[in-house]
């Protein structure tokens, strides 16, 4: 049976600020790529995934699994299986245009993050699940929940003061399931180091799109 | 070239305390399908959106488009087209298992609060782009950047103290694409109603999972 929803309506004043704050911190957000090896308490990742768990999905099916690494011999092991994959992308597999278009981000195959971040999180989606009697269960629209749920991540990560790059493993994903082990309804969607930026880290020289180039109102 | 990042390292006590406190918020958030006809400020829905703005891309495309609706008889119109649609998914499109999964939550092909709501949120993806030459710029990744940017979004809905549901519409997006004005490579993905709940709103009895049912740990 339904219940009825918990709720204190604000006053609009305090609407008006409390969405124009939230704005500012997450608009001081970027993709840090050089993550000092200083310790994060694992207190802090565990609030970061519970609030990832706190995302809507279809149908409520919570179709995610956030595998979250600390131990160096396992970081070690997907360093090596991302950059040796990464190096065929950059050479061979994402072609011209593709290689031209991430020059300004300024990435290449060598990814020191992996082993040198505290944590990394490597987020699944499961494209089904199982009922209790065995039988599978679809998770409508997985993709779109566990990248939503990844958005609500982010958002935590950036609110406890740590960063992060949103990574897309290409090509990586079926030997880093069979690494950590996970079953084979689970398909890895991304990877993020996780810590604090190191000292002087930089950044691309990059500007956000204004407001009316994103918004479209019609009244 | 390259810029520093502009950042400032909050104690570890603060890292908990803010990664816990943004957590019991997130947390709080349901998908609210009684949506009052109160007024909601524009400056709120700017805030809103310039905070999905802020969201991180492949390739730093920022491959998303929100229109955003206050006219009544857009609503009007959009509602038309999505009820007239859904009524379709529900007898004949979705199947049996799809309706019958949907049991829980409660809908139905009525949605009252297309029309109700002060604001309709229409998140459109990008499959491209265009470069100053009119040539075709690749969006890489574009539907998972931008259910990414809905999650950061979804978070400052919730932070500013309104109530929205995630929504789908299913063999929708051409028609409304159209109605809309938008062009060919921009693709309906998502549409939020947002605005306050009405008193007394119901939400399905759902639980959430425990965190180590979506977090496994390598120490
Ligand atoms: C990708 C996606 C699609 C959804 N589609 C619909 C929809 O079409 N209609 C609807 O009423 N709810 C829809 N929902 C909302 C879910 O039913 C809701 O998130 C889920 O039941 C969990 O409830 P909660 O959001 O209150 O935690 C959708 C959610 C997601 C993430
Ligand atoms: C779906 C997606 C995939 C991405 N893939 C990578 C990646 O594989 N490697 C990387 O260094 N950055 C990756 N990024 C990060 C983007 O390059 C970055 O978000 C963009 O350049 C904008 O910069 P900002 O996040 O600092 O605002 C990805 C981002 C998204 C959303």
């Amino acid at each position: 049976l339904p219940i009825v929803f918990q709720y204190e309506k604000p006053s609009e004043v305090d609407s008006i600020r409390r969405s124009e704050e939230f704005y500012l911190r997450m608009n001081q957000r970027r993709s840090v790529r050089e993550i000092s090896s200083d310790p994060v308490a694992l207190e802090v990742i565990e609030n970061i995934i519970k609030t990832g768990g706190t995302s809507p999905s279809g149908a409520h099916t919570e179709p995610w699994t956030f595998v979250v690494v600390s131990n160096l011999e396992m970081k070690q092991q997907i360093r090596q299986i991302i950059e040796a994959e990464e190096e065929i992308n950059y050479k061979q597999r994402m072609g011209d245009v593709w290689v031209q278009d991430l020059q300004p981000v300024g990435t290449t195959w060598v990814k020191e993050y992996l082993t040198e971040a505290p944590w990394l999180i490597l987020i699944f989606k499961q494209v089904h699940g199982f009922k209790q009697n065995g039988q599978k269960k679809i998770h409508y629209y997985n993709e779109i929940s566990v990248s939503i749920a990844t958005g609500f991540l982010l958002a935590a990560i950036q609110e406890a003061g740590l960063v992060t790059v949103t990574t897309t493993p290409l090509n990586c994903g079926p030997s880093i399931r069979v690494l950590l082990n996970r079953p084979v309804n689970e398909k890895l969607l991304l990877l993020l180091p996780v810590g604090y930026p190191k000292v002087g880290a930089t950044v691309p020289d990059f500007k956000r799109k204004p407001l009316y180039d994103i918004m479209v109102h019609y009244q």
